[in-house]
C-alpha cells in the first residue's frame, strides 16, 4: 500500500533524473508544444532503459494540459485530434484495419470507470461488416469493443477474458483504454499516455496481473491511459519531501539539524505514512471532488481520438454530432 | 416483426395442443403443485418432439406463479429455494464444480437487463481459488461470471465473446442467464424457465444468432430465462383472435357471419395488425410500469438460486445477508 | 385502469371530430408544416370548448414530426428552435424573467423519467445572481431547476413541493416538463405539447392529481409534455375497433351481422380488454424498446429548446457545445 | 480551500483539547461503550461552549466504530438498533409523529451521495394517509421523504426549498442526513453523528449557506451525517504537523533546531500545503477508493435506523426484508 505507484513513463524518467541528475541512458525524448498541449515523446531504445525505467521497450506519449480538466468543447475537440494524430502514427499503416478497443476497469467505481465509458462512446461497426458480409470499406473500418470487467466481479483475469475474444474475433490490433495512478496530483486528468507496449502488471487502480500486450495476446497492443487518482501514500510522501526541503533550505549546510534531515531514512518516512493512513486500512485515493463529471469528459475526448484514428472517413463534425 | 415469438417450451406445447387439441408425439410433460407455484417439467425426448415444438432435445423446466411479480421477501426466498433444487437436478454431479454465468441482453434497456443484473449478484469465487492456488473447498464451487454486452454495442457475435471465455477458463458448465418473449401477457415475469438446451438462435429481446449450447461451447450448457416483455404485434394478434372468438360464440354455425369470422385469413390479420403498429416502425413491447423494480426482484431470486445450487456450504441465510 | 386516456389536445379534439364530423365550438385550430414538421394550435376559447375537449382555456401547442425518434443530430436542432420560438411566443414579455423549470415524473421509471432528464440539461443560473448579488444580465436569465420526485416515493403531493419551492424562490413563470400518454402508437415519441394551462389533474404516467397551474401556484405556468407510452388498454380497445371496423366493411348495411357489430356494447369491450390484460392486475404500457435511447434524445431537445427560450444571449452553438 | 474543515464536535472538542488540556466549559461529555462501537453524547449546555466548539447549543451524539465500514450484516443491524434508540430519545415524544425526511447532497458526486441513498430507503407513507384520510396508525407514523438536489444543479438555495415544503406539507420533525468532512481519515465512514442543532452553514461537502435548523424551518430539526471524505489540504496538514513532531521528539528542547521546528508559523504550513496542492486548483478530496459500496452500507445502517425510530411498529426483520 505504501509503495510509490506511477504508471507513467514521463514519471519514471522524472524519478531517475531527480535521484541522478541526468537523463536514462537507452531512452530517447522528444518534446514539443502544440497550443495549450505538451507532447512529450518517451521511447525505450534497449533492455537497460527498459530495465532502469521500468517498462517495457516501446513508445510512450503523453498529452499534457491542465485544461483537460475543464469542459470547454473546442479544447476538447482540439485534444481529441491531437490524440487521433498520435495515434495514427502508430497503427499499423494498413486499409481495413480491424480493431477491438478494451476498456479495463470496474464500471462502478468513478475514477476506475474511464475504460468502461470511452467503449461505450466507441464507433462500433463489425457486427455491421458481419451482417452485410463485407470485408472492407472506404469510410469506416471494422471496430468492436468490450469492457470485461474487473477481477474482482467476475472472477476471471482479465488476459484471459480479452484473449479469448481476440482468438475468437481476430482483430489486427487491440487497444486498451485504463484509468492510471499518477504519484503527483497536478498530472491527475491532466494528462493522457499513448503507449505501443500493452498495459503492464500491476499497473491501474485495480488488481490486474498479466499483461495484456502483444506477447499474450499474439497482436499487437496500444495502451491509452489517464491518471485519474493519487494514492494517498503517494501524497503524504510527497508532503513529508516537501516539508524536509523547506527546513533544509533553513538549515545551515553541515549542521547537526541539516544532517539529521538527511538523513531521515525511508523507513522512518514509511512509519510516519503507516501511522497517518494505517488506522484507515484500505486503498485510499486522492482525486478531485468532481471527478465523475471529468471522466465523462475525458472519455469523450479519447473516443473521439480513437474513432477519428481508426475509421477514415469520420472527422470531429462526425463525432461530434452523429455518433452517441 | 409481427412472427409470434415465444422462448418458453410450455407455450410453444400450448400452441399445439390448442390447435390439435392432443399432446405433442415425442415430447413428456410432468407437472407439480409446490404452494403458490406450478412446476412443469417438459422433456422433448427425439427429433420428431424437437421438430414439431420447434426447440432442441433436452429438459425445460418452468416454475411459474404470479406472486414472482410482488416483492415478498418470504416468497423470494422460496422461489430461490426451487430454483435451486430444480437446479441441482440438472448440473453434473460432480464436487467442485467449475461454473462460469454469463449474463445476456442490455444493461441499458430494462426488460433485457436480467443477465447483467443477475451476474453482478452472483458469488464469483474463480480468482479467490486462483490466488490461493486451490483446487478445491468445502464450501464454495469455483464460479466465475461475465455479461458479455450485446452485439449493437460491441460488435462482437455474443457467441464468438463467451467462447473464448469457455476455451481460456475451461468451466466445467455454463450457466447463461437471459430476458425471454412470452406470447402471453400473463406469464410475463411470473415463469422461470430452465432448460439444458443452452439458448437457441433468434430466441430473446436481442439479435443473438449463434447458439449458446454445447455444441458450440463445447460444455453443457443451462439456461435460465424469464418472459420479462411481450411484443406489441403478439398482444394485438391475441386481442383480433379474442373478438372474433366472441363474436362467433354468438353468432349462429353456418350462418354466413359465422362463416366469414372463421374465414379471417392470417393474412387479414397480419395486415391489421401492420395497420395498427406499422406507423411506428420499431420494435414494440408490452411491458409492466414499474419493469424496473420486478427486474431488480427477479434477478435476486435467480441469483440466490444459483449462489445455493452451485456452492455446496451457501445457504439462504447467508445469500440473503453476507452476499450482495 | 380501461380509462382510455390521452394527455394531448389535438388528440381529444380528434376524438370528438371522429365521433361527431364537426368542429369543437369554442375552440380555434391553426395548422402549419415547417419542413418535416407539423405545427398544431390549439385554442381554447371558451368554458363550452373546454368542456368539450375536457382541457382548461389557454393555448395548446404540438410539434409533429416521426423524426423526432431518431437521433439525427441537425434534425434535433431544428426542433429545439422550432420549440424555442413557439416557447417565447407564450413567454411573458419582460427583461430578465425569472424562470423555475420543474421536471415531474420518476428518474427510475425510463418512459416517465423525461421530465427529471431535462431539468439536469437546463442552463441553472440563479444560484449566481444571488452569489453575486444581481438583478439582471444581458445574456442570461435567472433560472432555477428542479425535479420532486413522485407521490410514491416522496409521499408528498408534487403540488405541495412545487407550490412552496414558488412561494420562497419567486419565479415569475414555471415551466413543468412531463411524460404524457397517447391514445396512438404513433403519437409516441413523435409529439411535443406545450400548453398554457399547466397539467391538469390525472395526467401523466403517474399518481399526480392536484393541478400544477397558476391557480395553485400562483404564477403563469407552461407546460412541455412528450406522450412516451401508449396505455395497453389503450392499445387493446384501438384493435377491437378496428376488427370492428374491417368486418363492418365486408358486412351488407342492415344485415343481421352489421347491426350486431355495430351493437356491441362498449361494456362486452371493456368485458374483453379485462379478460386479455387482467391476468397481470397492474399498469402495462407499451412502449418502443429503445426506449432509453429516444427519452435521453427527446429531453436533450426540449431543454435546448428551453435554454435558448429563456437565455437571451444564448443559441444552439452554445447549447450544443458548452452546457452539458 | 485550506481551511481545515470538520463536521463532527467531537473533532471540535478534540481540537479545543489538543490545544488547551481542559475539557471545553459549558459543554458535557458522556462516553459509552456497546460491543463494537463506542458512544460519545456532546452537550454544548450555553453560549460560551457553543462559542468555542464552534457549534450551536444541543446534543451530539457520535456512534463510533471502525466495523462500519465492512458489510457484515449482523453488525449492520447492531448499527441501525443503537441508531434508532438514540434517536428515539431526542426524537419529540408524541404519538403519530409526521416526519419529513431530507437527503442533502449530489447523487452524481458518489461521497456526496449519502443523503439522497439514505432518503430512497426510507419507507414513506404520507400520501397512504392523505389516500386513505388517516390520521393516525397503530404500526406506521406519517412519513415523507425528498433530495433537494443541490445548490449547483439546481440554482435554489437547499433551504428555500425545503423550507416550502416544511410550509405546504406541515411535519412535527425534519431529519436532515448529510455526508460530512473530517478532519480525521481514521473517522471517514467509520463515524454517525446525530445532532439536535440542524445542519450549520458552511458544513458538508457542497456549497449550503443557510442553516436548515429549526430558526429557519420553524419545527425541530434533527441532523444525522458520516464523514465520507478528509479534505486533501486537512491529510496534507496533518501530515506536516507529524512530520514536526517526529523532529520534534529527536532535537534537544532550547535547541536552534528545536525553536525552528516550534516556529514554524502557520502562514508558512499553509504556503507548502499550497504549493502542494494548488497545481490542482480544485476541492481535492481524500476517500477510500470502494468509496460506492461504502456509501450503500452507510444509507441502508441510517435509513434502517430511522425506520425502526419513527415507525412504532417496524422492527429489523421487516426493514431487512419487506422494505427496500
Amino acid at each position: 500500500m505504501f509503495q510509490l505507484r506511477t504508471d507513467l513513463a514521463l514519471e519514471a524518467r522524472e524519478i531517475y533524473q531527480e535521484e541522478k541528475n541526468e537523463e536514462i541512458p537507452g531512452v530517447a525524448i522528444d518534446n514539443e508544444e502544440i497550443g495549450d498541449v505538451i507532447v512529450t515523446r518517451v521511447e525505450v531504445l534497449d533492455d537497460e532503459g527498459a530495465q532502469i525505467i521500468g517498462k517495457p521497450r516501446g513508445k510512450y506519449i503523453t498529452l499534457e494540459s491542465a485544461s483537460l480538466r475543464k469542459a470547454d468543447a473546442d479544447f476538447k475537440d482540439e485534444m481529441s485530434k491531437l490524440l487521433a494524430k498520435e495515434l495514427k502514427a502508430i497503427l499499423p499503416k494498413k486499409n481495413n484495419i480491424k480493431v477491438l478497443v478494451v476498456g479495463l476497469g470496474n464500471w462502478d467505481v468513478t475514477p476506475d470507470a474511464l475504460g468502461p465509458k470511452v467503449v461505450s462512446k466507441v464507433f462500433v461497426t463489425r457486427h455491421l461488416f458481419k451482417l452485410y458480409n463485407k470485408e472492407d470499406d472506404v469510410d469506416v473500418s471494422e471496430v468492436s469493443a468490450i469492457s470485461p470487467g474487473v477481477m474482482g466481479t467476475t472472477g476471471l483475469e482479465t488476459s484471459e477474458v480479452v484473449k479469448g475474444i481476440v482468438e475468437n474475433s481476430r482483430p489486427d490490433i487491440v487497444i486498451v483504454v485504463d484509468a492510471l495512478a499518477s504519484r503527483k496530483m497536478e498530472r491527475v486528468n491532466s494528462t493522457i499516455q499513448i503507449s505501443t507496449t500493452g498495459i503492464t502488471p500491476g499497473s491501474g487502480l485495480g488488481n490486474k496481473r498479466k499483461a495484456l500486450d502483444e506477447g499474450n495476446l499474439g497482436v499487437p497492443v496500444i495502451a491509452i491511459g489517464v491518471p485519474t487518482v493519487v494514492d494517498a501514500a503517494t501524497l503524504t510522501s510527497d508532503t513529508i519531501e516537501r516539508v524536509i526541503d523547506a527546513f533544509s533550505r533553513q538549515a545551515k549546510v553541515g549542521s547537526q539539524f541539516y544532517n539529521m534531515l538527511k538523513e531521515l531514512r525511508e523507513e522512518e518516512k514509511y512509519d510516519l505514512i503507516r501511522e497517518i493512513l494505517e488506522p484507515y486500512s484500505a486503498n485510499i485515493i486522492v482525486t478531485p471532488k468532481e471527478v465523475d463529471e471529468i471522466i465523462v469528459n475525458l472519455s469523450q475526448i479519447i473516443a473521439n481520438g480513437i474513432n477519428i484514428a481508426v475509421h477514415p472517413g469520420i472527422d470531429l463534425k462526425d463525432v461530434n454530432r452523429y455518433i452517441h
